[in-house]
């Protein structure tokens, strides 16, 4: 059976570092969202494309901060499609998925382990300036902005309510250490209690 | 400076065996509710006193489960002095506290790393049956009504919510493993950026 990495996190917490740390580390296949979605528009469901898609990404976008122009469509189609692909996702391979809902759409899944990654608002807003290179006049209200924009996709679409302790197996503030994360996360999958 | 680590905790999760864990490996003076609240009305501020009581305490009941008959008394004298006394604990020794409230408490200490462990209801109900021998006609109520105790303590004694993943540095499902639960703990205390 596939074991399964979900990671949801707040914008500029450096959850996707951390979900690329730990794709490297465990060879596991790294989804995104831009993969989750490019499948979800062109590739279909043949996985192979998918995963070939998804290494070449993760070569690639490997270890740069890139945090893209994606933003999350709220359109009723693209929740479905995109669900889909997840739970198709999920039963070819063991593998890390970044997104905000994929704790809800996997949820009667056996063998996920769920994490949330936050960090203070100060830490974030630093690491979109000095990492993502992001330049807005108020910065601090961009940040605060992605994080509504999280929320509410995940309130409208789920039957949860974003950023509860008790969806997730484990949360970490980042400020600990984006490799401390990262191993902490392996670790948990390496012993396999979920 | 003290180094200190909150742990707060669902009923039945197994969070006070993690922190007895945690404190062992450490070596941390262990402090929790009882000797809390034993300082609070008997001990007063002595603080060798107190650690000795902390000591006798962790050492006889080391290992054992019992859940004891303390319960928290919605008090706001009680609270106040019991808020002065993790003050004062926190900042004589580095020290491992099992308290709901410990994190708004020593909210503008440096150097507290703030966990919080929960777990399934049902788990957490085979715990309380099975270890912590509780016998009751509705156990799941019991343990509901204990979470209930706990969670309105907290929303009405500090300005935050009770088990907001926000108020943590590391949130565990105790499912995850007691001593892997431990072992993270241990881990992050020692890399010590917190």
């Amino acid at each position: 059976m596939p074991k399964i990495i979900t990671i949801a996190r707040e914008y500029g917490s450096g959850g996707r570092l951390i979900a690329q740390k730990v794709a490297e580390k465990l060879q596991l296949v790294y989804y995104d969202n831009e993969v989750i979605d490019l499948a979800a528009k062109e590739l279909g469901f043949d996985i192979d494309t998918i995963r070939k898609a998804a290494e070449e990404k993760s070569s690639s976008f490997m270890y740069t901060m890139s945090s893209s122009a994606f933003t999350l469509p709220l359109n009723d189609q693209v929740f479905t499609t995109q669900s889909k692909i997840i739970r198709h996702l999920a039963k070819h391979d063991s593998c890390i998925i970044v997104n905000g809902c994929a704790d809800y759409v996997l949820e009667d899944y056996d063998d996920v382990l769920t994490v949330f990654i936050h960090a203070p608002l100060e830490s974030r807003i630093k690491r979109v300036k000095d990492e993502y290179k992001e330049n807005h006049d108020d910065i601090k209200r961009f940040v605060m902005k992605k994080d509504k924009g999280r929320s509410n996709y995940y309130n409208y679409y789920t039957t949860k309510k974003w950023g509860q302790l008790k969806n997730f197996d484990l949360t970490i503030n980042s400020d600990l250490g984006i490799d401390e994360a990262a191993d902490i996360i392996v670790k948990l999958f390496q012993k396999g209690n979920f």
